[in-house]
């Protein structure tokens, strides 16, 4: 896991269909795509789930199915994102197979700590700042916890939390691996734009921290 | 599909835990248990459905996950029960295998024609009588509905919607060969008494039925 990471809100798309700022964000250079739904029906997930696979198929771009291990399944998604308190992850790993991307949110250390042992592709480091997204969280890792965790996990980071592109670039250097954006993107007049100025600030960052080494 | 079917409402059990009623249903005579989450975390309800299915096993009673196909993969759940707004039947059988229980609600003429194609273990006639339970459906089907599914499909029919001990016998007359409850034992201050009361009266009137024959 690389890169821009896009992180669905349809309800921080305003008047923009989700699928057309999902098509803006993959062209703009999102490498991944997590569609977030928690108030659609199953059926109509599964719907909008196919719909967005379709779009990103000829990209090459992954998309990851946020919580529901049955929506991923049906659509035959690439992966799937889940939290501490969704599908507990040996579980999600045995109903998607080895090859299948599953992410998994860390959100004290505990979790981190935790993770080691799973065979996990990419951890969500969340919320790395304070976001109204997401209001249930444990607390922010800041920069210092993101760095923190870079230097004791063995997995791809995800940061994830109030990420746009006036700190994307910092968090790349402090050790994220791909910046997960959502109503940056989401909520942005043009979705293109952002995406394509977030992926040469992420890509710029990643270059920068390879130099250093 | 045959007799009683208990389908969970954690809100109308009261004080009651969920799992003391369960096992107070399936002591009564219940033959089926449907677990109906629509607000838990998925963690939460896995492990739920996990302690729910360890009552359930010792009396051979089959384990019925409401919609979610991932709870049930993950529990090892015997079925699904799922509605014209959840995974499409197809997929749900695909997913969960030739072996597994599925039941599928039926709320329009359309939708009982539709799935005489599938290979459903039972329609779920939802609802024969108006219910404060479920309050999104399309009218009620009522005895002669009910009467004239049983005439027209050929798959098991489990009634469901404003049942209880006053009018489990006559839904079973009119074709239904399992009878679903909700609040009459979720909101029972015996729920074992009840559910062996229904079981009594749905056993004599399939016998009854049987008879006229």
């Amino acid at each position: 896991m690389k890169g821009l990471y896009f992180v669905t809100d349809r309800d921080l798309c305003g008047t923009k269909p989700l699928e057309d700022v999902v098509s803006q964000s993959v062209r703009g250079g999102a490498a991944c795509v997590q569609l977030r739904e928690k108030n659609l029906s199953t059926r109509a997930f599964v719907e909008e789930a196919r719909r967005i696979k379709k779009i990103l198929e000829p990209f090459g771009v992954p998309l990851i199915i946020n919580d529901r291990i049955d929506v991923a399944l049906a659509v035959k998604a690439e992966g799937v994102h889940v939290g501490q308190d969704d599908m507990p992850y040996q579980i999600a790993r045995a109903l998607m197979g080895p090859n299948a991307i599953i992410g998994l949110s860390v959100e004290t250390w505990e979790d981190v700590e935790d993770a080691e042992r799973f065979d996990v592709n990419y951890l969500g480091v969340s919320p790395v700042f304070e976001t109204p997204t997401k209001a249930d969280t444990k607390g922010s890792w800041g920069l210092e916890g993101l760095a923190k965790i870079k230097a004791f996990s063995r997995h791809p980071l995800v940061a994830i939390g109030g990420l746009n592109p006036g700190n994307a670039g910092d968090v790349v250097l402090a050790g994220a691996d791909s910046v997960a954006v959502v109503s940056a993107i989401c909520a942005a007049p043009d979705p293109f734009a952002v995406s394509r100025n977030l992926h040469e600030i992420i890509a710029g960052a990643l270059k920068e921290r390879v130099d250093r080494r």
